[in-house]
């Protein structure tokens, strides 16, 4: 019985990182159930003994990024001290998980907005951003962070700079060392020498 | 004979304002010259009056994009004085490029390279990255920024910053002002106060 646990785990497991890659590749809406079946090598009623569909799977998919960037804001250096630190811990953590779960962070910066699922992860992550934006206004506020980019603004720019990794970024690539402390550097104390 | 140029040009500029919509809306491989003469209210003749066809058009409409982008780095300001300050221009007026032909710069920011026109806006993205690329290089060389940061991540995450802009930006929104000032402030010298 364990034993068949674990086994069916796996399972769903391994369809999922088969799933992220095909709609990273074909996207949601461009991907058929028979795609899956193909790219995994099992039957598409293999797959229906797992899941219900498509946006089931999406939904495990984008869940599994979501889970890991607020599990972040749980994070005891996101808790406590001051503003500007917490702050800079969630920068490079959500860097560090956007590399560690390249396929899972891109498919959910790719989320449209379609089905119930993609609008439960578009509220998701508007829900992370407004919670990374209050850190920065606590910063701001605290005197912590330059007062003359807006509060919204910085996190947009923020965000833009962290997420942008997605396009570029091969695991095992050489340009992919530092890339974390490179965006910590350069957001909080800018590319120029001192 | 010059009232009929006039006329002529107005056309094709205002077509190329319609398709630039069309396309960043439905995807250009999702365009047909159907969906343009629609949009345009013009028939798909009169479209051909002017245009070869729907890869002229894009090529038409990146090349505007393309020309504002590498008009930047012939600017008094991006040519002379010590790299930093060039590049520190650079930046500021590829941002108000990118918020100025805000559709234009968004279409070739999502070239793919499945014709060769779009092969040809990726080689010369690719051109214009470079040439930034040297210039983070030259001013790191110089020891005018710092050097923990190797020059083509640095160069990688501040266009990410940069274009991330057109995930959100609608011209006239409030949260658009001094959007190209913040991003050279959080580029040269962070968020953090001193």
């Amino acid at each position: 019985m364990a034993e068949n646990n674990t086994r069916t785990a796996y399972t769903v497991e391994s369809l999922l990182a088969v799933t992220v890659e095909v709609f990273n590749e074909r996207g949601y809406d461009g991907t058929s159930m028979e795609d899956l079946s193909r790219a995994a090598g099992i039957s598409k009623s293999s797959i229906y003994h797992h899941v219900r569909g498509k946006e089931e799977l999406l939904r495990l998919a984008v869940g599994r990024a979501l889970d890991s960037l607020f599990g972040i804001l749980e994070e005891p250096a996101a808790v406590t001290g001051p503003p500007v630190d917490r702050l800079e811990h969630v920068v490079l953590r959500t860097t560090e998980v956007l590399l560690a779960e390249l396929p899972y962070v891109t498919l959910l910066l790719r989320v449209r907005g379609n089905t119930t699922t993609e609008l439960w992860a578009l509220e998701r992550r508007r829900d992370f951003d407004h919670q990374v934006a209050e850190l920065v206004r606590a910063a701001v506020a605290a005197g912590e962070l330059r007062s003359d980019v807006e509060p919204r603004l910085a996190t947009r720019l923020l965000f833009g700079m962290i997420n942008s990794v997605v396009e570029w970024y091969r695991p095992g690539a050489k340009a992919a060392d530092g890339v974390a402390e490179a965006v910590v550097h350069l957001a909080f104390d800018g590319l120029r020498a001192r």
